[in-house]
């Protein structure tokens, strides 16, 4: 049983974090803290929190475990101002959905004290926001990423994991540079993509008459174009390494299939889209047997 | 009321045709036709087709309306099997998804009796295929694009146009250039993308770790990535042209996307992303509000 949970933004992640432990009673009081009075507010009467903290010393002081919540760019400024106040028996982990600078966000920051912040990402999200959205099962069957650093004491690391696995997620463990990678590939390109995409035919002058045709195929390969900007800028920015290496692979093979096309040369072609497809089909049995599994 | 309809090819798609068309009592019989006896047997047994014809003469013969419906690729050879037997009462239409390349095959195998073929597309699809998917409301609510020839006459256009709205559909028409641009935008190229990607992950060393961590974006983005590799390659090829000139400028927009990315340019990146956003979202209220219209 936690004590004192402390959550820095009391959203969609961080409310649902905090539903979760509660519907599991895992913990004895949450503590909002956040840059919206009106949020807080909103979670408080939700039932999300059970108080709001005034400021980051008092959100964190006598805490089990602290969330950081919050939009990413706030990472670093909320690590400095919990920084002095944080006691030796508080672990400090976050959400975010890039790992690598918040390491050294968290370097920075935090010095020595570095060894009690345990980086992690949930791998779950809806399309709404803020605490209105949150739910106490969002967690339940997800996977949850933790990327200790090797400072990090285990039985902090087991703290976390076993706040989350309280709130029905499953633990899976990367370096903080494996995970940048990872999710370049298969989170971060894929809405460059389909950012780009939508943009390009948004800036056609016959953009109307093209979006009055898109149908089913094009909702699904566009629908993560629907996702906050500020914050896909955010996690491009964060992942930008990572991000370039994948995009620049993804462009040469662009230009190997505009080869295929230019020549006619249709075996090529199906080479590529029957791989994909074969692909595409084990990776979405794999899916459905695992979340079948859960169930 | 029809009273001979020829159907070449009964799967998803002619099959959905057939029995919209029986649902709605518009046709007196159902001739299907095509080269696997025995998904025409399955047809048959459905009560998809009335009977199954020998042959083209035998399907055509005393029929109103001709639908091609089977893999584009036997277009040409389907029209040339037709031409010595369509009679002046006859209209022959197609459900290719391309609308260029059907044209010049049909201007080919039919000659002077072209004025008699009326290309269209049906925009619907399911993930499945076959007769048994075959489903009497696959067209209700749904766009049927016709690109009519200046040969046609007016009356022919009119009866596929009739037959399709007794399924329920919504005609549009365009010309067969304008569609290919159209569809190359909207549904080509996102499909040559969404392939380009999975065989790009599934290529690397580390395939296997990146599938693990996909998820539900990843999914929505890909979904179109497990269409049928035979039929997107005679698409991509048929539509060549139209396809290569999407391709390149979306190649132009990563391009500069990636300049941005490099640059660590939040304020551009964030301009396309959100651009991207506002677009995609007014199209999917558009869309929402178009379909709940229809119910």
């Amino acid at each position: 049983m936690l004590n004192k949970v402390a959550i820095f933004g009391v959203g969609l992640i961080g409310g649902s974090f905090a539903l979760a432990l509660k519907k599991a009673q895992a913990v004895r009081q949450v503590v909002g803290v956040g840059r919206s009075a009106a949020a807080m507010e909103t979670a408080r009467e939700l039932g999300i929190v059970d108080s709001v903290a005034a400021n980051a010393a008092d959100a964190v002081t006598g805490a089990d475990l602290v969330l950081l919540a919050a939009p990413v760019a706030q990472t670093g400024a909320i690590l400095a101002a919990i920084a002095p106040h944080l006691q030796p028996g508080t672990v400090v982990t976050d959400a975010g959905s890039t790992k690598s600078d918040v390491v050294a966000a968290a370097r920075a920051a935090l010095g020595s004290k570095v060894r009690q912040f345990v980086p992690g990402h949930p791998i779950a999200g809806r399309e709404k926001n803020g605490p209105e959205a949150a739910i106490d099962h969002l967690y339940v069957g997800k996977k949850v990423v933790l990327t200790p650093l090797p400072e990090n004491a285990p039985q902090d690391v087991a703290r976390v994991a076993a706040a989350w696995e309280q709130c029905g997620a499953v633990i899976h463990q990367l370096t903080p540079e494996q995970h940048d990678q990872v999710f370049a590939a298969v989170s971060h390109l894929p809405h460059l993509l389909a950012y780009a995409l939508v943009d390009d035919i948004a800036g056609k002058p016959h953009a109307d008459l093209l979006f009055q045709y898109a149908a089913s195929g094009f909702r699904d390969f566009t629908r993560i174009a629907a996702s906050s900007p500020e914050m896909w800028r955010d996690i491009s920015l964060a992942n930008q390494t990572a991000l370039l290496g994948e995009l620049d692979a993804y462009m040469a093979q662009l230009q190997r299939m505009r080869a295929h096309l230019a020549a006619g040369d249709g075996v090529a072609l199906e080479s590529v889209y029957a791989n994909a497809q074969r692909a595409r089909h084990a990776w979405g049995q794999a899916l459905e047997a695992a979340e079948s599994a859960k169930k």
